[in-house]
């Protein structure tokens, strides 16, 4: 089988690479190539025993998506996409990659639909940002799209454009709506979210972090581990189950702040939560406030996706996939 | 005030064109310009006392949309589309007209905004199209997008780019979900959904008609007069109360086709009504099958939408509107 995956530098793109090269069994299917694109060339999955192709290409530029369907995956993962703050910054540049990218893509198969029959699993990268305020404390699987940023709109079309070409028999695809992953690795950024895994990741590595909001902020959540989880889920998934509508929020745990701190206490100790600091930011508060807290997931869930069943289990899973297991006892 | 209709040339655009002819007054404004945009030159609204232009354009031509932005209009009501049955036939037509005109007009209006600060009126006509079964047998405001076509996926991204430029402050938007239009004057045509006018049509005019279909099918109907009503009071809506949720079931009556003969029975008697013949067709019945029953429209009765509360007053409407009063009496 072939696996192409859009966007293979980012976190998420990089993580699943390098799961395929760890265990390249997917479904009852053996990868047997890996294309790897990006606007960077991806330095990632070196150790991959099979063809491993990498191809450096941006998508909103003309003939790059028939290009790349050439090649003829049999799973399309697309990832690759402006985030929400950039989106938000740049309205043209957000558009053009978020929504004409996915559509240049969508489009391009379309086209070898047509001529030899070409129908790819494509999975689709959708986001929690589909949903915005007003809506109710757990939203369910047929609550409506409600983005309030760009980048939620970009990420919503993309869901129906999904929707009518899997309906037309084009394509297969899936659309995979990723709760906030946490504990996101790496450096602190300044994303509004980035708190979140901020608050447990520095005082796991003994560093101090700021909290800008209170305790009792509830957010969802879901790890790395299962967001690469979501994605080999999605790469085998009978749709058959999924009729016309192919897009489900995945799992996650739905967790106050304050659910957070008890988890990393009980898993990390007093001193280690000693590390967050309360330094309240307004601006923070008032975008956080917009986000959804908690989802009920039947779909996702009937059709066999899983995630973490609680905090503890998402911090856990960070110390064994970033540090080796060695992070301060409780 | 300037009011700018596209798809002047339709059947809903020519009688909105022509209420404005008759009563220019919308809200507490006069119109003292009309620009009618069809692909055809529209002969509507010839007695217009204002200024009237007529502009023969095709919106998915490069350019077009920045033209008619050029003019200004404070109110742009824009109902060109192609419609549900040729969007399915041709997808790259669909797609051209009802997703890429619509944004080409956005972004024109986007850039006359970011120019000079220009920020219209969008009045968007969308449709029942954008929900598709399973959905409950009365749908909320809160449910979810669920097309089963292009024409209704196409409608449903519009409503989804009319809200991010609305929350951007580019335009100040109001989308229209259209019941189906009922009676709909003229012949007989080959649409899906013709039998619904047609069975109180055709027997009005003391000729024959075609009952495809069960006489328990129940759909959602509004007159012509009532989508007219819509487009003025959308025109001249305060819109502060939509938030950033711009889009709108109508309200309209539900009813089943057995509503329908006993309300042309009530008004026409026994003699109209046996005009009706009742002739299977599985494959309408299937399409119809697929189609949206009742709504609980409450946030466009809030914003003062109103529409018809019988199917009596539909009927009636008819006669009234396009009989000149002269129909068989019950």
């Amino acid at each position: 089988m072939h696996v192409m995956i859009t966007g293979a530098g980012g976190m998420i793109g990089r993580k699943f690479a390098e799961s395929i090269a760890n265990d390249d069994r997917i479904g009852d299917r053996t990868v047997e190539t890996l294309t790897l694109v990006d606007i960077v060339p991806p330095d990632v999955a070196t150790d991959f025993t099979g063809t491993r192709n990498v191809v450096e290409a941006d998508l909103s530029n003309e003939g790059v998506a028939a290009d790349l369907v050439a090649r003829q995956p049999d799973v399309l993962v697309h990832l690759a996409a402006i985030v929400s703050g950039e989106a938000e910054a740049d309205l043209e540049k957000g558009y053009r990659i978020n929504l004409d990218g996915t559509r240049a893509l969508l489009d391009a198969i379309r086209a070898a639909h047509e001529t030899d029959g070409y129908t790819p699993r494509v999975v689709y990268a959708s986001s929690l940002a589909v949903f915005g305020a007003p809506f109710p404390d757990k939203i369910g699987d047929d609550f409506f799209l409600t983005p309030l940023t760009s980048y939620g709109t970009q990420k919503a079309m993309g869901e129906l454009l999904l929707d009518d070409y899997s309906r037309r028999g084009f394509l297969d695809g899936v659309g995979i709506r990723f709760p906030t992953i946490c504990i996101r690795p790496g450096k602190p950024n300044k994303a509004a979210s980035g708190f979140f895994s901020g608050i447990l990741r520095e005082p796991l590595e003994g560093k101090e972090a700021v909290l800008p909001v209170d305790d009792d902020v509830r957010h969802y959540h879901a790890s790395p581990r299962s967001a690469v989880g979501f994605l080999r889920h999605a790469a085998a998934l009978d749709t058959q189950m999924l009729g016309s509508r192919r897009n489900m929020t995945m799992p996650g745990v739905s967790a106050t702040v304050a659910d957070q701190i008890e988890a990393l206490r009980n898993v990390a100790g007093d001193e280690t939560v000693a590390l967050i600091r309360r330094e309240p930011d307004p601006t923070i508060e008032k975008i956080v406030s917009g986000w959804p807290r908690d989802f009920d997931v039947r779909r996702a869930r009937e059709a066999g996706f899983t995630a973490e069943d609680s905090f503890e289990e998402i911090i856990r899973v960070y110390i064994e996939d970033e540090m080796e297991g060695r992070a301060p006892r409780a």
